[in-house]
């Protein structure tokens, strides 16, 4: 029997599926066990389906023509968005088709009802290539590591922020100068607010929280903060201190919670993940018996994605080939995981605080570090710049509880003498040196 | 219906194996889709069973019992060697058990015969421990990257070597202290010989540039090199130009061979592969469509290693309970990939020649790779040190051919000046700044 494929979506990564499909056809089918064919391919207009119907295979405008064509086992959905796309999936479900798609959005969104109904209906949802492009990361996550509890994880997931942070490592260069470089080099969008403001990276880690813990994360009560506030001054203050500023997806499995959250963190250049550099992705996993490890490559583009898709697609022909059972997610759609409380998590911090240059201030504000418990570990003030509100002052600390830190910020920023809101970073260690 | 495992062997990697069977049994079950059972264990002496005994787990110091099981439908094969297993092994298969294996010498040997036989018998047989430990590269080469040609593959596969060459580069200690550092740390055997002569990651190179090439690769042909005419001062040396050196495999596949080796080359700080130090193992590989990917992790020790065996265990269990058909892996035993000469490789090297500190050597130096049409990009001359025999003269080529060198530095190292053979070094510098 052969194993027919429909393809909504004829944009970058879904020419990229059609292009590998129908030029590896051979041995995608040897790997899959029977034949694969791209039974149709849908898309808004016809212009754009015309590569695909000079090929010879069946093109529609209309997605409902690609759900109902018996011939369709397997919708590949990449048309991006969430209602669409989350409608178009249901039917394929309710109507017995597996379903293949890199939409983290729609999953991160609807992925509590859309795996019970895959389940339901006997098929499969897969969605490596929605998860950091062509590293298999789900897979590792429900294969490799089966052995192991993945308690901890952190990740760089998004190439845009990467990338940038990367930029104002090496020049020197501003944000808001990073930004338009990494617009102009195609990286960032003409609106990067889902990139830089780390909306994207919150999809994908939260998709893997709720693989590593088992129950399904809310991104949407995530601690989510981006990358647009740090400064040269930030990096090159990272700089002395043998770091990288990153920005990470933080995974951490509590008996009482799940710990999942995006920011902008330290990291030694000694860390693996200090050199994932521009737009690469890189996710670091720490597993009960695996030790650590880490899975680095391609986040995204064209033919990384299409890569991860097609293998999804290989998987599940296979599987509907040789009827084996289908993978049961439906846990999802059962009760969400407890949040744990990010006041709870304990660490090294960084500050940049920014102070009237007056004699005194170090005191007051070594003060109020001190009345809450706040041990620091290191400070520089800098000197005064001419024409610089303030002068800038630098504080390391020891570990503290985040709730802690945070309350003896809200006092720091509310004394007379700060000039701006301190900028806090957490210090990741975990595996340096590993 | 409930799959019976038997394990062969309760060293490290085998009560590894034991530990997590027991203890995560449910878990495990749940992800086959089937309830695994530890069905028999054997090892050679009864004290070595004492312990599973006591769980109640049927156990046997005759392997011949383990195989005439009926119970046992997977054979764990951890005893290690080439012979005796490859017999068990044999008679698994014939018998149409699956079988799991860490053994990497058995299959870079035997795999040839091994696999068709499995194939024969509807068997499978999984190896992923076999290279790299909890590091899923097989998997990636057969399932996460089918939709890419992998025809270049870097790799640091040996944790031994890798322990020396970093603390060689961090303490600037030679090779024999750092080698003794190893023993001491239980990084290294007291015969050294199979990890630091680069034997063991020539077993797992070759079975990796199988997989990537689709044509069994022979490790006895590999050019194989270890690292222990490694020296401080070639250590200082890649230091001085921004490297480090590390014991590569390499896989390129050609259209006319496969090139497959194993020896140190200089690889640039800012390179994924730099960045791993100490004992652990990466897998650095650049994919047709998935472009460069890297996976870390632990490439050794009892949960790690073990990790990789029960994930194993839990794909076959899920085969055997579903009747799929088995992976086919025959065309191992089929004809054999030929080797790519060496002699046509082309790369920048790195040399350190031990000349006579007389007037004219450099001349003669240069005249002969002149001759030979090799173009130099740095010639660093040291001074003599007192009481050493000759001076150190450092060459770093431009791209050149390695025949070409070869034939060159037999030259050299012919000439009446030349007080040592001289040490050559590949720069590897694919997916730099990827």
């Amino acid at each position: 029997m052969s194993i027919g494929i429909g393809i909504i979506g004829t944009g970058t990564v879904g020419s990229g599926v059609l292009e590998i499909l129908t030029t590896r056809t051979e041995s995608l089918s040897r790997a899959a066990g029977t034949p694969l064919k791209v039974a149709r391919v849908a898309a808004r207009f016809e212009h754009e389906l015309a590569p695909w119907k000079a090929l010879g295979i069946p093109v529609t405008t209309e997605v409902a023509t690609l759900l109902d064509d018996p011939e369709v086992h397997i919708v590949v959905e990449l048309a991006g968005g969430y209602d669409l796309p989350r409608a178009w999936v249901t039917q394929a479900l309710e109507r017995g088709k597996s379903v293949v798609t890199a939409n983290k959005a729609m999953l991160a969104k609807h992925g509590g009802e859309l795996f019970p109904l895959a389940a339901k209906n006997g098929a499969e949802l897969r969605f490596e290539a929605a998860v950091g492009g062509a590293i298999p990361i789900i897979r590792a996550l429900r294969e490799a590591f089966i052995a192991s509890d993945v308690n901890s994880l952190a990740c760089i997931i998004n190439g845009t922020s990467n990338y940038i942070l990367t930029r104002m490592f090496q020049d020197g260069m501003g944000f808001e100068q990073a930004l338009k470089e990494a617009q102009a080099a195609g990286y960032a969008e003409a609106d990067p607010t889902f990139d830089v403001e780390g909306i994207d990276a919150a999809h994908k880690v939260a998709l893997m929280a709720t693989l590593c813990g088992g129950r399904r994360v809310d991104f949407e009560k995530m601690r989510v903060e981006g990358i647009s506030q740090i400064t040269a001054a930030d990096v090159a203050g990272a700089k002395e201190l043998g770091c990288v500023i990153r920005l990470l997806g933080l995974v951490e499995v509590h008996p009482t919670g799940v710990d999942a959250r995006v920011h902008p963190c330290l990291v030694p250049q000694a860390h693996p993940l200090a050199g994932v550099n521009g737009a690469m992705n890189a996710v670091f996993l720490d597993g009960s018996t695996t030790g650590p490890s880490m899975l680095y490559g391609k986040g995204a583009g064209k033919m990384p994605t299409a890569s991860a898709v097609v293998a999804d697609i290989v998987d599940v022909a296979g599987i509907l080939h040789r009827k084996s059972p289908v993978h049961d997610l439906s846990w999802f759609g059962g009760e969400e995981a407890p949040l744990f409380p990010t006041s709870d998590v304990e660490g090294p911090y960084y500050l940049r605080l920014q102070v009237g240059d007056k004699p005194g201030v170090l005191a007051r504000i070594a003060k109020v570090l001190g009345d809450s418990g706040i041990s620091v570990s290191r400070l520089i003030q800098h000197e005064a710049i001419p024409g610089a509100e303030g002068v800038t002052m630098v504080v390391d600390t020891h570990v503290v509880r985040e709730g802690a830190l945070l309350e003896a910020i809200a006092r720091i920023d509310a004394l007379p003498e700060t000039v701006a809101p301190t900028v806090v970073l957490r210090f990741y260690e975990k595996g340096v040196g590993a």
